[in-house]
């Protein structure tokens, strides 16, 4: 049943739990999803939290932690026993039982593993726990559904209905042959057409797309994506199948990535939430907004050597705001193109020296536009030729400079490994601030014969 | 076959083009992926595009058709007669083929509708052409598998025979009742296990989460998110089951909507990418800039009421960068988290006097150590105690005022339906310089006494 999570509710079992009243918990979330139950959770303290995870079934326990956000579950688990713990696992998909061991302390993750009751899964496990966490190795899960090449069709409907149990979805029946190199795939629908007796190798299809276990996360997504995959095979560099991703694993990937690109780009340095503690908001932001102010002083620094002139001409000084925001939203416009193209891994026919010259042709064009309005505002506000000329003169380098800037800085970054998005944010601004001021009273110091 | 598209390969295309060699064309790219013959489409011209788009099987056609860009797309079928296209609407999933119909102008698409030859698409286009296109309905396809309640499980699987024709995937099994009301669904697996004379009213389950079809598409992602689902039936507001809608079509809505909040914070008025043409990147840029621009002028208007005190105190015009730089980072940093908070959908159970208080913390703690950092450094870079004062005071009140603004503008823009996340662009930053400008000069006429 899908509920409306209250305020009302959540009261209930707060005092439920005080009064360990256990039938009005489990008689309420009895007909919940463990998605529900979840919300429910985030609601209640730690032990609040416990007991009711104690009263639950331990498959909708399984469920909810696998659930859960990382951070709060690591926190969460400090309340289980290693023992508490395995008997979960035992009951989860192997990928998202690793993913849960990997946030543990060794001595936890090693108590765990040995008190794993389902040897199958535990074997998986180990298995799962070699590959790095942002590669396709890291991402599949064991449980898949696979047939031989030789086999028969009934002899398929069996294994499929004897792994059924442990695979929630069929996706793809997946076949490999004696070597258990992965050859193709066959469907369910092509299963229930084929006569009894046909072979499988006489019904099946050699277009399968995998993909290797050491490749990145992100490939994987692109690769998902573009063939619109709902599942895909990881293979070892043999060809042998080790497991699959599924689409589901995908979309987390992506928000992943979409909520950092978000933090990059808007300077919070931490995973946080609206109805996170005062604290912890105040935390994240604080690092950012540190190091905007040190441009900020650097520019008053910087300004400083010009003290003189604006003291003779403090019309100058007006200008100031102009300079430095036109500065930084053509930086931010040209990193974020240069962003999307690096992260989106499009083929690139353009090579170099053409994506250069473009970036320059489009910086002309708007660095053009922009002052030569500038320009006719100025003088009409101003009547002063020099002034308009100095600014207008001015925003023209700024932009061609804060263009190169904003498509530089991404790929050099991308090119040393360190995510491009981290130039999106407050740090490409407060370059292009500096940037921008120094090319502001350069050119009027000359303009003026200051 | 999975092939890496060459630059090679894309001029050979264009030769075999140039000499009519539909031999070499059809002969590479037999054993490529319509996405990959996608990637070598987008590198020719739309009349070498269409030469290979007649030459290709049509359901290879079709399922190029479904993946284009929309943009691309509405362009390059100008080069089809509505018979041409007729064709390949046959061959598409409802869906993909309503997008497709939606796209064109109205005489086309009644020309393509009458020369559908499939009158049951025809009927599911028709049906579909009804709804939104950003609600549930607007998202579905009218393809699935459905059984009846008082079916046998062999009258099932003879069912999903003849129905599997036309559904790729089998995500689930449908229950109606008589009425064509949606009561469950019933796994391939459970049907597979079962023996062929059981009733699907003894094996299903009632245990279904469905969506209504004018619900907005946002609703469905969360929905399916939360509930991770790979496919979710949509019912009228009678429970009767109209079609189904998968996640494939999901991670496509995740990503616009991705897409488009990061053109809105990055002041990108189209939806442009590196290899589009310099007109074009220009025009997608300049919008905003002429916004900041204005918003540049204005701060040097307003900025000229305070001339004479920047002549008499020259300092004063050092720290206005320091000023309209923290502005914006607040402001931005502020909007995001609220932004993400509505776009999220998540239970927010703080309300709103909680959710403002807690506001006013986190800016006050903040805009304690921003401004009693900066006032240390003022001192001691200016040794002007009221310089210092004036600059630290201005610092604090924009702290706490740049983060109201940008709480306030996300939530009441999204009173009004507009999309927050417009707010954490260029217009919340101009804003934001123009006020704390407004203070910093206000608080410094003050102090001083000018």
């Amino acid at each position: 049943m899908q509920v409306e999570i209250t305020r009302e509710y959540i009261d209930q079992v707060e005092e439920a739990i005080e009064r360990k009243d256990s039938e009005f918990i489990l008689s309420t979330m009895a007909d919940m999803y463990p998605a529900d139950i979840t919300t429910v959770l985030y609601e209640l303290d730690a032990n609040e939290s416990k007991y009711v995870m104690d009263l639950l079934p331990p498959e909708v326990g399984a469920e909810i932690l696998s659930d859960l956000d990382y951070d709060i579950r690591t926190d969460f688990l400090h309340y289980f026993t290693s023992a508490e713990i395995a008997r979960y696992i035992n009951l989860m998909h192997s990928d998202d039982a690793v993913d849960i061991l990997n946030e543990q302390s060794v001595q936890t993750r090693e108590e765990v593993l040995a008190l794993l009751e389902n040897e199958e899964k535990s074997e998986d496990i180990l298995d799962l726990l070699h590959y790095e966490e942002d590669c396709a190795g890291g991402l599949m899960a064991k449980e898949l559904i696979k047939v031989n090449l030789n086999w028969r069709v009934r002899q398929c409907i069996e294994e499929i209905r004897r792994q059924a149990e442990d695979v929630e979805r069929i996706y793809t029946v997946y076949v490999v042959d004696n070597k258990d190199i992965l050859v193709g795939r066959v469907s369910v629908k092509a299963l229930l057409l084929s006569r009894d007796d046909k072979l499988v190798k006489d019904i099946y299809s050699t277009d399968v797309i995998s993909i290797e276990s050491f490749r990145d996360e992100n490939e994987v997504v692109s690769v998902m994506q573009k063939y619109d995959l709902e599942a895909i095979p990881v293979v070892n560099i043999q060809g042998r199948l080790l497991g699959r991703i599924t689409i589901d694993d995908v979309v987390d990937v992506m928000q992943e990535q979409a909520e950092l690109s978000r933090q990059l780009m808007t300077g919070i340095s931490e995973n946080v939430e609206e109805d996170d503690s005062v604290f912890r908001i105040s935390r994240s932001r604080i690092p950012w907004l540190i190091i905007g102010m040190v441009g900020g002083l650097l520019a008053a620094q910087f300004m400083g050597m010009f003290e003189k002139d604006i003291a003779i001409l403090p019309a100058l000084a007006l200008f100031v705001p102009l300079i430095t925001a036109t500065g930084g939203n053509v930086g931010i416009q040209s990193s974020s193109i240069i962003i999307q193209t690096l992260s989106s891994n499009a083929v690139m026919f353009e090579n170099f020296a053409q994506r250069i010259f473009k970036l320059i042709m489009v910086a002309l064009l708007n660095a053009l536009i922009i002052s030569a309005l500038v320009f006719s505002f100025t003088y009409l506000l101003r009547s002063d030729l020099t002034l308009a000329m100095v600014v207008s003169l001015a925003l023209f380098s700024v932009v061609m400079l804060a263009s190169m800037m904003g498509t530089i800085t991404p790929m050099v970054l991308d090119k040393f490994g360190i995510n491009p998005a981290v130039a999106a944010g407050p740090f490409i601004t407060t370059a292009n601030d500096l940037l921008g001021l120094a090319i502001y009273f350069g050119v009027a110091h000359l303009l003026y014969n200051l």
